[in-house]
């Protein structure tokens, strides 16, 4: 193991690769979801905004989206680059 | 957050962008499949004939198609063009 | 909606396209996986061995095999041409 | 069925391939993952850290890393070069 990514509150549902590998998302039972740099094992953001679990996580395929889907009955959509200045 | 897509009235099982990014389908446990343009964040269609909860849904690789599996026992099939006019 | 796959006898977890996307892979509460002709709708082949839910469905990079989670401990590793004659 | 891969002690809840189609690797109940060779069936190693189930797995998309999401709120990285000598 190279490392653990702790800060969640609850359970972790779902997790995904950027398509360049650099970032890592997660959704959770927490109802966040959290965005990690995989070289670092930083946290990059906590993404707020779901009222309830968060079942699913997927990247668009060019990597500028993050669009999550929760027991809210609600998809959110993310923009990456708002996270990192690019 | 850029968008926050509403519209089912159950959670949100699963959610996957079409090969080109363009387009966002989502699964839910109202038992219908949404599809949304990510540009604009409009509702493409509500996709019904699944009777109980949808699973998960997965585009095919050329865009084309949509699956959709449900707890009613059946696998859905959908015609993306369809709805699209391309 | 072009087409709805019946056969199984439980809900549907979950379902994958070959990366040809030719094939439909889904598995289900009732234990069995079963391969989807996509142009023509037509069972290919139901997979038995498992002895609960198949939890999850994933082709290898090349198309040319499946593999499968389950409930009840094991996985299993498929080989799909074995059922196309290729 | 070519093979089937047994050695978890409880549920398999996900599989992935890796990205050249070498290896399986497998989420369960039982709190642990397991790396599987493909073309051989052997057992690479079994991955110990997590302390509840196994949600997901992930390859990065080079196919070195794997990400796993858990019931116990953490995400763990693991690098897969460390188990092949690769």
């Amino acid at each position: 193991m190279i490392r653990t990514f702790e800060g969640h509150t609850s359970g972790v549902t779902s997790v995904a690769f950027s398509p360049d590998g650099k970032l890592l998302a997660s959704g959770s039972y927490d109802g966040t979801i959290k965005l990690w740099e995989v070289a670092t094992g930083s946290l990059v953001r906590t993404l707020y905004g779901h009222t309830w679990v968060v079942n699913s996580v997927a990247f668009s395929p060019d990597g500028r989206l993050l669009a999550s889907s929760s027991a809210d009955a609600t998809i959110k959509l993310w923009d990456i680059s708002d996270f990192l200045g690019r």
